[in-house]
């Protein structure tokens, strides 16, 4: 049988008991041109919830009814599409879900080599966390040596791979956390400069000692009121890429926008969005470098992996209580 | 004997009675190398304000006990530099008063003809606010043809220029301003292609009717509620031009973040302050293709004069009231 999570009521504020029902179906059979995937790893990413919300985003919103939209990464067990055959392992958009059948393409799985890496790092640092830090950190964040970069969400999927590149790229990092184990890991696993515990430290008073001259580059993946710490400490020239807002998207009133905006003005200093999907056409080169940096040692990738598509939700709203270390992914299949 | 508006308190809010005193001097003599000028105009603008406040800017606050810093401009009595002959025009940073000796370079004085253009346009659509306009928009907004580009104080004099060189570029120009008369002046005089009054208008229905298709290139003077609409409106790859936020320059409190800055991610769009100085050494090239304009009758440029020294603060404080018409200036000597 396949266990199926699907969205049943928009939430307004943390996702409840109310968010998602689990559904047991019946094994779907491919039709022709497609494939049937078991799928093993679903990745947990804060874009999902931004993704329930019924606004007008970059991708439609998941209905109501539909099966909830994830990254996975899983086995074929059976093919009908000559292109793919049993054995292959394909990372894509499989859903929240124990067994898919689909068009590869209109799923958007693409095949990766299990034995170059695990599976949970295709949906993690090879996967698009990993892509998005890239492309965020190098073509928003526009990144040079000398620079000197924040990173809020560090300890993060993201976070942890936009600083090991700047620190790759010759730049001064420091990460924001949440909680004393994270900062070390940032410090002593991933070489950062230095990391502020925003659980318990002084934001504010914490990011003058660490960045005395001020702030080149930051990436931001949390929003709210570290993102006001960090503009007031920008540089001029500075860029801030603004790649999400995790502390704001369980809001149940307005979210806070930053205060500070104006040191835009003062420093003319750059904001701006991003997408991954935008670089798609690019993933192939990143994920080469990515893979590179990997066997040299430079770029070091942690997954958090949680058991039982039956758990979905108390492991999904980890993402915003922080309880996870690195990238959070669920395994629904044996 | 020489007029002079010094400050004399910090405002919190609103400048008042107690913001800035009087006092008359004698009329300074030159010393070598200086020059003897009696001011003739002085520009009212709203970054003034900010020279205000005691923070970190892009230029140092003006001092309690110190003239306060304007742009103006005013004609040579008296000359020690060879450089400069009685009857010579200067525009430059002459502070409120009616008489200033300095070094012409030290005050940041530039001659200019008066033979071209009236001296309330050299500190007006020739000066800092038409340069703030041409670089922004061009420079900090690269419109081309066919944006939708919408701008916010735009029967200001930084916003006039915007929107009729958006229109030189092939743009589509929506306006906002205050009140009826400011409206039917950007699209009956400016040939903008719409204006919403803020005043009376709903500006959010207002400009879901005037940018259905959404917003190109968005020059926010003001900040607050405005700039979070236009963000709201924004479109793919869309510029957001910090120049100033004009609505926030007197809160008591925290300045308004714009809550919808997320439209910055979903759009792929980027918020860029700026600050004219930055572009000095391209003022003159400005000014020519500025002046070309003119004389073709493509850029219109309006003064709102206001007279006598006295009237420095309730004249000034128009800028925040919107009570005035175009480019707010103070004439200061007969």
């Amino acid at each position: 049988m396949n266990k199926q999570v699907k969205l049943s009521k928009r939430p307004f504020g943390m996702p409840d008991a109310d968010t998602w029902t689990m559904e047991t179906n019946p094994i779907p059979s491919p039709k022709d041109g497609e494939v049937l995937v078991k799928q093993e790893y679903i990745s947990l990413d804060p874009a999902m919830r931004g993704w329930m919300n019924d606004a007008k985003s970059y991708i439609p919103p998941v209905q109501i009814g539909e099966v909830m939209r994830a990254g996975s990464i899983g086995t074929v067990i059976e093919s009908k599409n000559s292109d793919f055959k049993v054995g292959d392992v394909l990372s894509g958009w499989g859903g929240v879900q124990q067994y898919i059948a689909a068009n590869p393409a209109k799923a958007g799985f693409y095949k990766v080599d299990a034995n170059l890496a695990p599976m949970p790092v295709y949906i993690g640092t090879l996967g698009m966390p990993g892509m998005t830090a890239y492309f965020g950190i190098l073509e928003v964040g526009k990144i040079k040596e000398g620079d000197i970069v924040l990173v809020s969400g560090a300890a993060g999927a993201v976070g942890s791979v936009v600083g090991q590149i700047a620190k790759i790229k010759g730049c001064t990092v420091i990460g924001i956390a949440g909680g004393p184990e994270k900062c070390k890991y940032l410090t002593d696993t991933l070489g950062f400069d230095g990391a502020i515990d925003y659980k318990n430290d002084d934001v504010k008073k914490e990011l003058r000692a660490h960045c005395p001259k001020g702030i080149d580059v930051y990436f931001d993946n949390v929003g709210g009121e570290i993102l006001d710490h960090a503009l007031a400490r920008l540089r001029r020239d500075a860029r801030v890429v603004i790649c999400g807002a995790i502390s704001q998207y369980n809001n149940k009133e307005a979210i806070k926008g930053p205060s500070n905006y104006l040191s835009l003005l003062v420093n003319r200093a750059t904001m701006q969005g991003m997408v991954v999907m935008d670089y798609t056409k690019d993933f192939g080169a990143a994920a080469q470098n990515m893979g590179m940096w990997m066997a040299q040692g430079k770029l070091k990738s942690k997954e958090d992996i949680y058991e039982g598509i039956e758990n979905f939700r108390p492991t999904f709203n980890r993402l915003f209580t922080g309880q996870k270390m690195g990238k959070l992914v669920l395994k629904v299949s044996e």
